[in-house]
């Protein structure tokens, strides 16, 4: 079972040895106003004061409550902020003319119209494990290309303030998404030190709460913000508690029908988490400094 | 030792299979004008065909003649390629203004200034060791910034041509690099699949003399062309030659006395190669897919 109380001196010692190992003054991290961020923010902000940097990185198609969202973190906890827009960057590179322009005139009709688009996208697209190796479909890789730079300039800018800095880069990806793929390789995983991998994501929603996380940021569905309208639950296709009896259930080294039937969850779903674990394997071979599931939890 | 007759088709034969296995329709590749990225785009060009896009990306401090190396490159091996400038991103995000303009104006007068200042360095600074930790001098931190935004900012436009056309990102990194922490983290060493990881820059030179790579990129010194006027060997304190002895040594279980005596270098060289290994540990903790050692090299 997971104990927030055991769990945060360990990770406040994690962090602070592993600043100190590679011979850093302080931390970076990007508050994305998630839930997943804020925990990291209360934790660096634990471990090292006030030798920690927000970075707030904003771009033409984020939510606007999450720079909104993000800044409250900051101020909860009491962690000063830069604000660096990726926008200018994006359209240089040519990343907004891979999606119709349309559909971000208005962000409630954009919200919508990809929602719905989403949604009849014939069935055999959906599963997220498809695009975790190739894009097949030609329509596709646009986008794909559209969202994915987005978390990839991500870790270029905080990387370029770590340095000036001499900062380490705090890394704010949880267990759930390193295992199913759900980040963008050598975007939002490439970082120096990352003390919440180890906690799959309905655990850091217990850490969260215990931890004072603000209650707007609790209450919205997680998304990564990097298409209006499309969060993780969408994304995936189940949601975060599924999911997370499904990897614990391999963890426990039980069968693809054993999970299904003990957790009362169809085998299709089984199956596509598995498949998602599969196909993500050249993902995790970029993996920064993280603390072992075993030294946390408690069996 | 190494034979390249008879690592070519092991490694063609990779890069096919794992093209394949990521379940893309071909391979994009940086080619800078350097002698790493010319014998993995000849490998590449033997495993795939037309299949293959060479991206060519310079930025204002990049040396005049590495553009011109790089077409070369793609001509003698029949590769298309497509040119990004650098120099906008580089100039929105605010990077040129960490170094002092008046370098830039003249490329040669840039070289030598920087080579004399190089030069002048108190010794404690000179170790290349030293930077793959922290960067304790606060001067020194601008300018790292400087230099290693430009291979990240690289890898993000890699990605985003490679996603569009579902092409994989090869690498160019090579054994003596990855061991010594000689790349940018997140930046040159974050590919898909890495063909000439498994050997040491002196098993590449003699790989490109085989393989028909232009002499004018044979002669030329190595250089990361990050900053006008730092080669490799400059930026290591020496010879890739014996580096590549000291890194031998290590492997076949030899002591710093050992290898110093064997090899008839200095113990200091010996230990500085030793914590070059021990202080990049925390950077091969993200490698794309590569060769084996054992798979290509017969003892």
């Amino acid at each position: 079972m997971f104990n927030p109380e055991r769990f945060v001196p360990i990770a406040v010692e994690f962090i602070k040895e592993k600043v100190k190992e590679l011979e850093r003054d302080g931390a970076v991290l990007g508050i994305s106003g998630g839930v997943d961020s804020a925990v990291v923010a209360s934790l660096a902000k634990k471990a090292l004061g006030k030798r920690v940097l927000g970075l707030i990185l904003p771009e033409r198609d984020s939510s606007p409550e999450s720079v909104e969202h993000a800044k409250l973190v900051a101020e909860t906890f009491g962690i000063k902020t830069e604000t660096f827009n990726l926008s200018p960057l994006l359209e240089t590179i040519g990343a907004y003319s891979l999606v119709p322009d349309v559909l971000h005139r208005k962000r409630k009709n954009a919200e919508k119209v990809i929602k719905i688009s989403y949604s009849i996208l014939p069935p055999f697209l959906k599963p997220f494990s498809r695009g975790l190796l190739g894009v097949k479909e030609k329509l596709l890789r646009g986008p794909t290309a559209y969202y994915r730079i987005k978390h990839r300039l991500r870790m270029v800018i905080l990387y370029f303030y770590a340095e000036k800095l001499n900062y380490a880069v705090l890394g704010t990806t949880n267990r759930t998404e390193e295992l199913t793929g759900f980040f963008v390789k050598y975007g939002d995983s490439a970082t120096d030190i990352a003390p919440i991998a180890c906690l799959y994501k309905t655990e850091v929603f217990e850490l969260a709460k215990y931890l004072g996380v603000p209650s707007p940021i609790l209450s919205k569905p997680p998304s990564p913000d990097l298409i209006p309208g499309i969060t993780d639950e969408l994304a995936m296709g189940m949601k975060y508690e599924t999911i997370d009896k499904i990897l614990t259930g391999f963890e426990l080294g039980l069968s693809e029908k054993e999970i299904a039937k003990r957790e009362n969850i169809s085998l299709r779903k089984v199956k596509e988490v598995k498949k998602m674990m599969e196909n993500s394997y050249h993902m995790r071979r970029h993996l920064p400094l993280s603390l072992q599931r075993k030294e946390v939890i408690n069996a």
